[in-house]
């Protein structure tokens, strides 16, 4: 409880530097709390408050709050305020973060922004815009030491110095030496201009290996070239080898975690990004329902299947018991198996055309699962009604639609994904659907056929 | 399908070496794959295979290969080989992936292992191993630059020439200063050493401000840090600020990556780690079925409320069509209210004394889709039997169910997270058997009400 009421006590501090207009000690507040705090803090805030902070403070103590909050949240908060007040805070930011954020905007306000950005830091954005979201491009940053390879070490050291402070932010050391054309040559990183002689050309020192991407380069090559290079970050170039920025392994990480992050928040249902509860109710009730309605109409399609069947339903209405669960715990077991598949798919353990040798695999576990799942159930639906051919029906459907659902569960993330349909998103609603179907039939048709020993139960 | 048909020709080239005991050969193949290969190609061989492989290859170039797998594949391999062969790999490794792989095998083992590496290298991993798994203790690597402070420019400068080759592995490239009695004193960079005069003492070119960690931050706390700070790497100290070693950005990236990965695959019920299809069939089927076993208990409860209401049932029989609706709908809209809150948790941007503001947020979004499932639901009841009142009855508990599906499903995982209780684990199974015994208690008490004017559907 401390920390909520500290928050809270550092909040009507802000409200009241806002009041005051008095930036100085909003500057303050602000300074003194940790990015997690200024995320709890301008959550709680409501748009107008929220402005006003992003007004009141410096463009570039605003750019670092804007930095630290989430980026769903930064782009409603943008969205309202003036194009000028929003392009002082982002010429103040690094250019991946810049490209982040106005490509999350409608395409006129983006162009607003765009005109009342520092004319240099616009083309960057512009730049970055021109790629493809998470690929090499997109990802990349303009930010980097590069230096013609005509120059001399006493020469670069000399501009080292004389730009220090702006060369303070950038966050790879690494120098990258280009040809006059700005062709990549090579690599020097600091110390090797600290053993050479000054009056050395620094084309001479290259001597390490060049490594580089193409701005192309998609997410899951850029994790598996980190994955292989001990680096911080490599230079991306164009077809032609001109370079044309640097991407930084943390931005590949955390390009991944992101990733991870919404293929979670797919599966759970949260589609069209991320969901935060500051955000207005109607767009999050929206968006939550685009994924219900479909969900609901294809319960539906698996429910008209007892519909069908109902004659058998009314002859053995405990078999309306045990239904919910048949569809319930396929449905977790097929879910299992969907895990494993993504999981194996992310690894690059697994590729679409492996789909019988998963299948096999899977079947191998369902088969052990769907016996012991299947002798519980059917142990349980005999004691409660002591009708040892309930416990068959029950046990039996329950089993033989566990291997169904491991096999559905298993094969339909790579079905997916070798048809490019995101697995994250549709394997689940697809999954339960066609287990839900045949676990009803399979339920009705075994009580159908013991209907002679089930009668009246 | 060029792909695979590539990757098995590379396996079958990689067997004929092995059947050679050519171990040019095959350190050829294995060095001219990428890492996603390599992990594709263990995974397709068997255990001997596999061993094989590792024993032939040089350590330099099996711990590589041993680097790029899954961890929890490298562990069932290592278990298997000889002690012998396994420390050898180990001492080709960085401090924490041979921590990360020592703490996953069994005392005895570890220890055997431990005692046949190189004492230096075992040293710092049982140093590593005695910190909380998430910690920056956990987390960190022993290799870093650090020089006492009395030590003059030239004379690190020279040490950095003499220990090139060692030096060239460490991926760090700050130089952390030091009393004589190991306590952290301050940090530079390579090009600090470049301006400065040679026989300058290293302790007078410190100036900017030293960031550490305490060997005891948890992994929120560093990357709450990293966000906050643009550093590649930060020192970690113990309580009396002696040194202890460095933890990067990197790996707390990666950390954060396994831990989305982890949430995600438990709640999906892969429980107990991650698991791989090359894994025994019998450890996969027992490790899923202790998440299936509870589910199934749970769901057999959440089942008991409609035996209690089965006369309700068999009078009117065209509600057991909608009773797995009910039960899956709610399960749907209430995970989607779990995410969002797992989220918002991970974020930071609420806490679990924020109960009741979560709670509100929910029940506004659940009255919209609740109203509009409800009327989607009844609609169809409707015109399925041509009754109004069946209408009314599933719609109204379908539209109730979801609102305490959200209210539910928003609020758990902040409950189980102020007890301290995993809410990736435990939220969808406490939330579906809820749900599921509230919605079928709605459902089967509104027809009970209603029961004069649904008989005989």
């Amino acid at each position: 409880m401390t920390e909520v009421f500290e928050i809270l006590s550092v909040k009507e501090k802000v409200m009241d530097s806002l009041e005051r207009n008095d930036n100085n000690s909003l500057t303050q507040i602000i300074d003194s709390l940790s990015s997690k705090e200024i995320v709890h803090l301008i959550g709680h805030m409501n748009r107008v408050d929220q402005i006003k902070i992003f007004t009141l403070l410096s463009p570039e103590d605003a750019a670092e709050v804007m930095e630290d909050i989430p980026e769903a949240q930064a782009v409603e908060i943008i969205e309202d305020m003036e194009f000028v007040d929003v392009a002082a805070i982002l010429n103040e930011m690094e250019s991946d973060e810049q490209a982040d954020l106005i490509m999350e905007l409608d395409d006129e306000d983006a162009a607003a922004i765009l005109n009342e950005m520092d004319p240099e830091e616009a083309a960057d954005v512009k730049k970055l815009l021109s790629y493809e979201f998470d690929t090499a491009g997109g990802l990349m940053r303009t930010e980097y030491f590069v230096y013609r390879e005509n120059l001399t070490v006493q020469q670069v050291i000399a501009d080292l110095k004389k730009n220090a402070e702006e060369y303070a932010d950038y966050t790879l050391k690494n120098i990258y030496i280009t040809t006059s054309k700005g062709k990549i040559k090579g690599v020097l990183h600091m110390q090797d201009l600290l053993i050479a002689d000054e009056e050395t050309r620094i084309s001479e020192l290259i001597s390490k290996e060049l490594m580089m991407v193409n701005h192309n380069a998609e997410l899951s090559e850029l994790i598996f070239f980190f994955d292989n290079h001990e680096l911080f970050g490599v230079p991306v170039v164009n077809d032609d080898n001109i370079l044309v920025g640097v991407i930084l392994r943390r931005d590949v990480l955390e390009a991944e975690s992101d990733k991870l992050t919404q293929e979670h928040l797919e599966s759970q249902g949260i589609v069209g990004g991320d969901e935060l509860r500051t955000m207005p109710i109607f767009t999050r009730a929206k968006r939550r329902l685009s994924w219900l309605s479909v969900n609901i109409l294809l319960n539906i399609l698996a429910a008209s299947v007892i519909a069908y069947h109902q004659d058998v339903l009314s002859s053995v209405i405990a078999m309306a018991v045990f239904l919910p669960i048949i569809s319930d715990m396929s449905g977790c077991s097929g879910n299992q198996a969907v895990a494993v598949s993504m999981r194996e798919l992310s690894l690059g353990v697994v590729n679409p055309s492996e789909i019988l040798r998963v299948w096999w695999q899977e079947v191998s576990v369902g088969l052990i699962n769907g016996l012991v799942l299947g002798l519980l159930m059917g142990l349980a639906a005999f004691l409660w009604k002591g009708n040892m051919y309930l416990g068959l029906v029950v046990g039996g459907a329950l089993a033989t639609n566990t291997i169904i659902a491991v096999s559905i569960g298993g094969t339909i993330p790579l079905i997916l994904k070798g048809f490019d349909v995101d697995p994250a998103l549709a394997s689940g609603p697809i999954l339960t659907t066609i287990t839900d179907m045949i676990g009803f039939f399979l339920a009705l048709t075994f009580a159908a056929m013991a209907m002679s020993h089930l009668g009246g139960i």
